[in-house]
């Protein structure tokens, strides 16, 4: 037996008790009469002491041997510390070690095992299991671990069967990037790693199984943006016989347990806006409502005065920063330059002070007097003290351009507290959206959603306006889940397919299992997905994603743990009948 | 609102309510005057009842004209029936439509959605969610869903911490083949699936997470054979400063509870068995202790005499068949056809009578007299009625001959009750088995195995004899998990990994990193793996897993619904820098 406790739970009552303790040295501190050791697992940190009085010599001489990160187990007897220490659990006592066993030695760290560590990023993925035994890694991996408890609690509790779906599935062209599989028993063809497991959930759906959950992996071989993963997580979730609104409470039911249960945040009701209205209020689908700081559209106005670039604009555009007014002309200028950037890429910012007096003073004085200032004052709610910050350009444009900047003024202002919690539904969202690159319209939540009812017939003539019964969950700014109505019958399902460019051969071969499906009796249906990863860093108060996963990769897609991914073997190549075909 | 309540809820007690179902037509019953439907959903069946007095002419020939699987919302009022059905929970009440909308039309399914169907098995593949609908497959996932959802929350509240690891990992060409994914970002190189998250639950154990478990989908390419497939499900489990005692305790612990909380079934303590003993009683490293039928060696009292056959053979061993005095000759003689089969390959089986009356009749009696054949009785447990049944030849082939030979002979005389549960730790499992094929030593389990203590010596001078800190977990004749002790010491695994025929080079190459961690304090641990899919069939009283799976693939590879997997675009292939390189 390695242990009778652990290094978190001794307490004064197990004073003169013998115990075994085994761990990890966090660290020692040799006064040489007296040497103390810090020994730590999972479940925290318990003293150790040895002392010339009471611990034989070569106790002594073996426990000053030893070095940070030694495994060792000892035997000892629980004694009264004389300094208690109130920061951690185990300080009221110490244990007065009486036998020391090595369990395994350990070379010098690459990085300090400390809350801050001076390890860099790489180094600390590359010794990943080092930098789990830091506690802000180890709790966030843990703090994970009881949000997916917790949802399945909920979910299953609610009536929701978790069913585990495929992994080695079919590439569709569709969409982001499939990650392939070559099949060995079926030469020349691929299995695909899922991107979700849509088709099959709704599979479910047809099947009669109602309510189905899964925590699942999905993969997307995309280019990685920083705190992308080419593997993450999802909460998946599909629900038959249901409209919009009995998916909207299931699902907010789950987030306000999760909100209760994880953070001890009680939310009664989630307010809800269309996409129209949040893209018209805070240039932005995923709105952060924890702060104000609404847009106040200025056309009517600003327009029809001589100042030519709100004149031609389509959209006049501003924001009230409260408190705004203390800037200084060099730190106005700092943001003119921030909004200016090629990320931003506004051309440039119109703003007015509203002074403490009630006065007005914008750097386009020229061309508005106070009157008009005061109006833009009403529309963006500015309040004497403020700075009204104003964009202009084409519509979704300078929406997204004021919405960068609402969103970098509030983090300035440290409005965006991370314990305080605000979740939002976003409705109506456009079936399509259009892409830039390849110059036609694309489903803008996949080719499975349903338009709203009657709206189908707008496709031809407006298919930019036509809504969907689709959904996001906003919380603090993110968007963590998403979903809709889905189409369920053969005959919407194929023109939808038709309209996104798919042949009907195209279509047939791809989702014919689907289509065909439909014909067999499918009931309306309709679900959502989570994104676990981000829900789990938001719920724990963090930016990044990485702390939240185990062995997560680098922006390459490399396990630099592991270093992979890697070549493989000529002979691994002949049995999947491929060869290397390389560019380079 | 497509429903009030689901086709499974309504009682006596509703009896005048109005209510809103929708569901399945799973059947009607047309008498002319009146018309029932039975209306089907993931809960039970509701009937449903129209008739001439009560039902509106028009509403009545809409009932008519339902088909089987359409999927409808009716509005109507809960009547009490005057014929009850005590076969079904709904069964005192019928439902008087006064509404009804057809949701979906179904095409006549291409076999019948019945407990009992007509429909093979492919054909059920390819249309896996109608196959989901009837009942034996829709109550097999929700089984599986309620023991996963157990798992979880025995290990959860026993302080263990579910977390994900990567499935986007290294091929190691150790072991069976693996699944490999070619990386578009880092050209000529592949990730792999994992074949289980071993390595990474031992970092795990490394970084401090001490008791680490996670239900995980585990990917292996092998030729499959009745009941494999190419993705599976483990319950993967590991724990640190443990020894094999603490492991054993612990997964006994989460099988009584899974025995219990799901069969109702509660089992004290599980009996222990090494391996050299249930290979010597049962010829089977996973015996089915359900019933006795234990192997008699018989060598001592068979040698001697003149019957070459027995005296040349380094093992004769014998079971006795209970009641198998019984079997005529012919069965008998079939019963010697059925070892000598190639499947099972035993050159032929001698048998001895225990009559009613105490005396024997062998085919053998040339050769051994009544006292000889006493001594088989007392050896093997035969009683008067029974029939000794015995093979002789080389030890490891004999045993699992008779093996064979006792399971069969079980299954005939009905002594593997499903119903019944009989576990059996299997312990000191061997450290190497000898590989005919590449004739040399393979690790059993896997090279992370540690030999027990002070064996390692052995390695040189009797590589067979070495045992491991390994075990596995038998319920029901079915290995359902299996696991060891680590090793934890870089020096071993060096030792190891040399042993098994790795070069330095590819030793470091494969698992440097996990080497690496070795010596920066790992601490003792070990584990062990449940594969759910077999573990939820027995549990489920089933032979065979893929009622068990949602969308399983068939025997090669294929999932028939989605016809996956496929070819790919040329495109996709030239972005993975990879040709096909046919073979035909």
């Amino acid at each position: 037996m390695y242990r009778s406790h652990n290094c978190g739970e001794l307490r004064a009552s197990h004073i003169n008790t013998e115990v075994t303790l085994s761990g990890w040295v966090q660290k020692s501190r040799d006064k040489g009469f007296v040497l103390w050791v810090d020994l730590r697992d999972r479940y925290g940190i318990t003293q150790l002491v040895f002392d010339e009085e009471r611990t034989p010599k070569a106790l002594m001489e073996q426990a000053q041997n030893l070095g940070r990160e030694f495994v060792i187990q000892i035997k000892g007897t629980v004694i009264e510390r004389t300094s208690k220490n109130a920061n951690i659990a185990t300080g009221d006592i110490e244990i007065l070690v009486s036998e020391l066993t090595v369990l395994n030695s350990a070379l010098l760290p690459p990085f300090t095992i400390e809350d801050d560590t001076d390890g860099g990023e790489e180094l600390r993925m590359k010794y990943r299991y080092l930098d789990i035994r830091r506690n802000p890694v180890k709790n966030s991996l843990i703090f994970r671990a009881k949000v997916a408890q917790e949802v399945r609690n909920y979910l299953s509790n609610e009536g929701f069967i978790e069913v585990e779906t495929p992994y080695l599935i079919k590439s569709t062209p569709e969409g982001a990037r499939d990650f392939v599989v070559p099949s060995r028993m079926n030469e020349g063809q691929f299995y695909a790693l899922p991107q979700s497991p849509q088709t099959f959930k709704q599979l479910l759906m047809v099947g009669g199984m109602d309510k189905y959950f899964q925590i699942v992996k999905c993969f997307r071989d995309e280019d990685l943006r920083a705190d992308r993963q080419p593997e993450f997580t999802q909460i998946d979730c599909e629900m038959a016989f249901v409209e919009q609104e009995d998916i909207l409470n299931a699902f907010e039911g789950l987030t306000r347990h999760l909100l209760k249960e994880v953070n001890g945040v009680e939310i009664e009701k989630f307010p809800r806006m269309t996409y129209d209205e949040a893209m018209q209020k805070y240039g932005n689908d995923k709105p952060d409502i924890r702060f104000g700081m609404e847009f106040g559209e200025l056309n009517e106005v600003t327009q029809h005065k001589d100042f030519g670039v709100f004149n031609t604009a389509e959209l006049v555009v501003g924001i009230a920063v409260p408190g705004g007014n203390a800037y200084t002309r060099k730190e106005i200028d700092q943001l003119i330059n921030w909004v200016k950037r090629p990320q931003i890429g506004a051309l440039g910012m119109i703003y007015a002070r509203y002074n403490d007096d009630g006065t007005f003073k914008s750097s386009v004085d020229k061309f508005y007097d106070q009157d008009d200032l005061a109006k833009w004052a009403e529309i963006t709610g500015a309040k004497p003290g403020d700075l009204i910050c104003v964009l202009s350009g084409p519509t979704h444009k300078v929406r997204t351009q004021l919405s960068a900047l609402r969103m970098e003024l509030a983090t300035r202002l440290g409005l965006r507290n991370p314990k305080e919690f605000a979740p939002l539904w976003v409705v109506d969202f456009p079936l399509l959206e259009w892409d830039e690159e390849t110059n036609r319209y694309h489903a803008m939540h996949h080719p499975f959603t349903s338009p709203k009812p009657g709206q189908l017939e707008l496709l031809d003539t407006d298919p930019g306006a036509v809504k969907a019964n689709a959904y996001d969950l906003v919380l603090n700014g993110n968007e963590i889940g998403g979903g809709s109505i889905r189409i369920h019958d053969k005959k919407t399902q194929s023109l939808m397919f038709d309209y996104l460019g798919f042949t009907p051969e195209e279509a047939k071969a791809q989702f014919g299992f689907l289509m065909d499906a439909f014909q067999y009796g499918a009931p309306p249906h309709g679900g959502l997905a989570f994104g676990l990863d981000r829900l789990v860093a938001i719920l724990g108060g963090q930016e990044t994603i990485r702390d939240f996963i185990a062995f997560p990769k680098n922006n390459n897609g490399r396990d630099v743990m592991i270093d992979a991914p890697a070549p493989i073997d000529d002979k691994q190549l002949e049995e999947l009948s491929l060869k290397l075909n390389l560019k380079s």
